[in-house]
């Protein structure tokens, strides 16, 4: 195999993650090693649209503490995107712009850093360069606090997420705790379809300080199971904390929220207002008093207490999605296989990006309780490794800094 | 003066925050100092309510290390108590009660964590202790988050409460920079007279990253202008990022929110639900896709980022207090003096417990902008000094520690 001489497009894609920058840095960091079978790293602006609008920003151009903080930035610093590319055989036109940006920049490698619907736009590109027979290796690399990529055992960006809502969590618990007589507090997660994000509030109860009661997606919701549940922990305690992932749905799939009915431009229900909806019928129908919370975009964005182990994988999959385009590899995902949990050790492989795209993993049944409103020990065994160490803010007049492109 | 000899008695009252128990613990470790004048130092579970109840945690019970992770937990690691007492001219049955307790425990000092309702306790015993000549010095240890008591600079709690304000919104603000067509993001702060904690929400500005527009309960808020800014920043950046108070009210002063009707035990309206209201206002009648954002208790219990500043302070104003009672003095409230921004010093005095309470001290019209609808310079001078350093927590397997009493 000769190894191809280009530039390296790089594009972030999906909802953003708060390391996903920090995969960034790993693709960065690495391609640049590899100079000059890498030239460059050219990084789309906002995704797929800004190869389309030749919306570039130039790795080589930037100042180097600027690639640095891209290990502490939330967000997608180079804009992320939720454009669909068509099947090709239908409608090739972005397909032909796609294939005159890669000549006219010489691209030879192309990493797209994102979650399912990422991954479809990935393998559609392979599937057309290669058919065309273009020479590009083309390497996804995934991330999503969602944690619902299949073949891998998790993605960046689930465990500092994860993180950050245990620890949340432990101090809404202890803060409530003021009082003799509490409330009912219901805690909103996101989480579309999977619930990985909102079972990992169990984690905070091994502080001692913890929600009573988890409500999954996999879970189909009953109202008066949920009513008799809040009933029995607020007989016995005086007060109730409650995590619920804002996809629940009763049992014929209707999300127990979604009233606006908007779908975003994957044809998914835009979700939201769920713990209100909750907190409203614990007042009415149980005369008990409640109050939601909503974190809102905080749970995927809060640089400021990353996990370190998430922050090292997520630069690893950087890294090695460099060195699978350079090895010739394409049409691939990276993922993250487990070895063992105790010690926790993994390794990197890669599968089929079709077999990535469009396919949402939910948490198994056995890792939910036998009262369906909780988790068990397989999933803490599951989750506890994924949110270890701290990667301290680079802090300066108290608050933190972000990295800022040209 | 000859130094009494007793037990000294410490609660906490009002709403918590995240450092409320760094000032216990400055009461625990100064006071053991100052032993056999300071006997122990007993704790009232819940407040006043403890005290009324015989419901005691005695310091010299517990390990050192529970102590030690006072610096660390959020909360009131004591139960905090909303319980007003009567005028005891009218009914003093809540002080016979207190003396009876007081003689029993031989309680020679007395110290009270809180807000302005606290220090109004607070001074109401002083007062009926002092009129039957009962031998006790009643000093009150500042904290609210509201940073809305009088005669000190600020308080302990709105420091850590404004770091992670600030940390969380430029968080979002990057997150939004993701999309080319953003929403409107209206984040609900806490506050209910006192916009301190919403005007926090400017420092993140200085990292480049934060709220365009700031609405203070201090400024009338007409829903006209309110829109009209709106449209003017969301169509020149195609996004809008706010930050509202929960106290905002029109100009007859009838809160935005409030729909609920309900009080609490000292009068004030139960608020909450604003930046819904508001973002549905935007959705309605601008056309515009807004969401709101609401931290709940998670702004006044963040003990994972917390000001080093801040908690230093309040780990002081609990040192002096307990100087304070074995001076002689009584009826008089810890405050902060600041001697200057820049160097930041500050200098520790005592104040007339009737002077602090039930006032509320609100942002002066000087640190305001001239729209209206953001801070100045003025405030970002005042505000810096106090979020300045970090108290990492203390980890453990990824999570916080808190502490445990018995």
């Amino acid at each position: 195999m000769t190894k191809l001489r280009g530039n390296l497009l790089y594009g972030q894609s999906g909802g953003p993650t708060s390391v996903i920058n920090a995969s960034a840095y790993g693709v960065i960091s690495e391609a640049r090693k590899h100079h000059p079978y890498i030239e460059d790293v050219i990084c789309m602006r906002h995704g797929i649209q800004g190869a389309l609008n030749e919306d570039f920003i130039f790795m080589s151009k930037q100042d180097e503490q600027q690639i640095e903080l891209l290990k502490h930035t939330p967000g997608s610093a180079f804009g992320s995107v939720r454009h669909k590319l068509k099947n090709f055989k239908e409608d090739d036109s972005d397909y032909i712009r796609l294939l005159y940006i890669f000549k006219k920049y010489n691209i030879r490698y192309f990493l797209y850093n994102g979650g399912n619907d990422s991954m479809d736009t990935c393998d559609k590109i392979a599937s057309y360069m290669s058919q065309i027979d273009y020479d590009i290796n083309i390497i996804g690399v995934p991330k999503t606090i969602d944690n619902d990529l299949p073949m891998t055992d998790h993605t960046p960006g689930y465990g500092s997420a994860a993180k950050f809502i245990a620890n949340t969590m432990m101090e809404i618990s202890y803060d409530m705790l003021a009082y003799p007589n509490g409330k009912v507090t219901i805690v909103e997660i996101m989480g579309r379809h999977a619930g990985w994000l909102t079972a990992a509030a169990a984690i905070a109860n091994l502080s001692g300080f913890g929600p009573d009661l988890i409500y999954l997606p996999e879970v189909p919701f009953d109202i008066n199971k949920f009513k008799e549940d809040v009933k029995k922990v607020y007989m016995m305690k005086k007060q109730c904390l409650i995590a619920v992932s804002e996809g629940i749905q009763n049992e014929d799939g209707i999300f127990v929220s979604s009233s606006s009915g908007l779908k975003d431009a994957f044809g998914h229900f835009q979700l939201g207002g769920v713990s209100s909806k909750l907190a409203n019928i614990v007042s009415t129908d149980l005369g008990i008093p409640s109050r939601s919370v909503e974190f809102g975009s905080t749970q995927r964005a809060a640089s400021h207490i990353q996990s370190h182990t998430d922050v090292t994988e997520a630069i690893e999959v950087g890294k090695r999605a460099v060195l699978a385009v350079l090895e010739g590899k394409s049409d691939l995902m990276v993922t993250i296989h487990r070895v063992s949990s105790n010690p926790y050790k993994v390794e990197y492989q890669l599968h089929p990006l079709k077999a990535c795209a469009n396919v949402e993993k939910q948490v198994p049944i056995e890792m939910i309780n036998e009262t369906l409103n909780g988790v068990n020990e397989k999933f803490l065994e599951y989750v506890l490794p994924l949110i270890q160490g701290e990667n301290p803010p680079m802090y300066k007049d108290g608050i933190q800094q972000f990295t800022k492109l040209k």
